[in-house]
């Protein structure tokens, strides 16, 4: 297949030759590579990801799925391209890597694929420690910040495939955007920038292009946010989490509308 | 929680109050639960799913991975409803669990996520058989099943979170529908429900609600299906997996449009 790149593209984008109603046309998708994630050496999973915003992607995966307690227990982080794929070879501080390791051996023999890191059903259940108390956002800054995160969608504009995660202040004023193929990889990259810019995640809440499955709810209070709102529906598993963790979970934030499953005290009518 | 179940809900669905714009109402949402895939009493993975037609899941997930040649290789299958999900116990041939426990030895110590059984990049690349040549269908019948497709989705209509995958013959004609969160799992359950039907896969298409990524062209190749049309955008790597594979991969099949990024032949324009 040719896949052109160009400079008038956006990253993680080309340009292929397809039949569009029967004519040749020429359409722009979306990149998607095997992504490595590695730890002082071991390789510890591979995703497929959208190729860009990267390093956020790792410490927002190494935060979200407690193999760092915080981004000073990453060290060095360096991108290596292959033929085959990205390796994102972290540098961890010690005692993150002893605990991954004992994590790792205790799940000696698995293949496992699915939920990360699960082989059996009596490990699903990683606790998490309910976000605090406190902080709320008006309806109508909720809906800015949706809105001002679906025109920061650049590569789903071209594409037509991917999926975006913001960040904004209580005031609903819009901070960061991350984009991915993946609705967790796009969630990752976000909970990682937060961390970079030192954020604190007790500040503002997030919005997702996508649905609420019990998985980003579980990243996103690993994080510490408070407040996770969907374009679309969550599952009563993500509901159940939510209310447990302290989370207030919106679903269908469109047109001006919401509705919040748990913790409503956090989205003001006023 | 409450999560009240009625005779009147889909299967896999319950009803939660919410807050709707500020007003109690009450919402429906979608079960998820942790399924694990058990062969031969060893457990291999654990999945998010929805939890119905589990039986198509789990012959679907097994081929589509490469761990059963033929549905002739899964001798028996028990359900088991615990608190923490539900394992599907499968009885499969001797020598598929020999290739199995191989493979499993081949990745000992990890823990793996994201591509299932993948924990460095040089393990990636499982290796398809292209699809046989042949087979075709004209526009307006690819978009005749897409529709009914649509219609078919009753567990999405009541609660806004769910893919759908479906199968069609030459005709257009929808014969299967399988729903489920995830779109992958979608797909699975409808490669689970062929084999069991006995519908030989060169006798049809299959149609999804969801994008095409590189996993999706994998599972369907695996199946030896020959036409993947979908809602939504492809990738550029699912794009190269289909040309390489021999499979007609179509996208933004909607509104009787469509664009076809593989093996355009099988779509007629007549």
């Amino acid at each position: 297949m040719n896949c052109a790149t160009m400079d008038t593209l956006p990253e993680a984008s080309c340009q292929v030759v397809a039949w569009r109603h029967g004519l040749a046309a020429t359409e722009t998708v979306v990149e998607e590579v095997p992504v490595a994630l590695v730890y002082n050496g071991i390789s510890h999973a591979v995703l497929l990801a959208t190729p860009m915003d990267l390093e956020d992607f790792a410490l927002g995966f190494s935060l979200g799925e407690g193999i760092l307690a915080g981004a000073s227990d990453l060290y060095d982080m360096d991108v290596q391209q292959s033929a085959q794929g990205i390796a994102l070879q972290m540098t961890i501080a010690s005692g993150a890597m002893h605990a991954l390791k004992l994590r790792r051996r205790s799940l000696a023999g698995r293949t496992g694929c699915g939920l990360c890191g699960t082989e059996s059903l009596d490990q699903v259940a990683r606790p998490i420690a309910p976000v605090q108390a406190g902080g709320s956002v008006s309806a109508p800054a909720l809906h800015a910040a949706m809105s001002a995160l679906k025109d920061r969608q650049v590569l789903h504009q071209a594409t037509g495939a991917v999926h975006a995660a913001g960040w904004a202040g209580w005031d609903g004023r819009l901070q960061l955007a991350r984009e991915d193929v993946g609705r967790h990889n796009a969630l990752d990259k976000l909970i990682g920038a937060l961390a970079y810019a030192g954020i604190d995640p007790r500040d503002g809440f997030a919005v997702v292009t996508s649905r609420a499955s019990f998985e980003m709810v579980h990243k996103a209070a690993a994080a510490g946010i408070r407040l996770l709102a969907a374009i679309s529906a969550p599952t009563a598993m993500a509901v159940r989490l939510a209310e447990q963790g302290g989370l207030t979970l919106a679903g269908f934030v469109r047109q001006d509308r919401q509705v919040v499953y748990a913790h409503a005290q956090r989205v003001r009518m006023d």
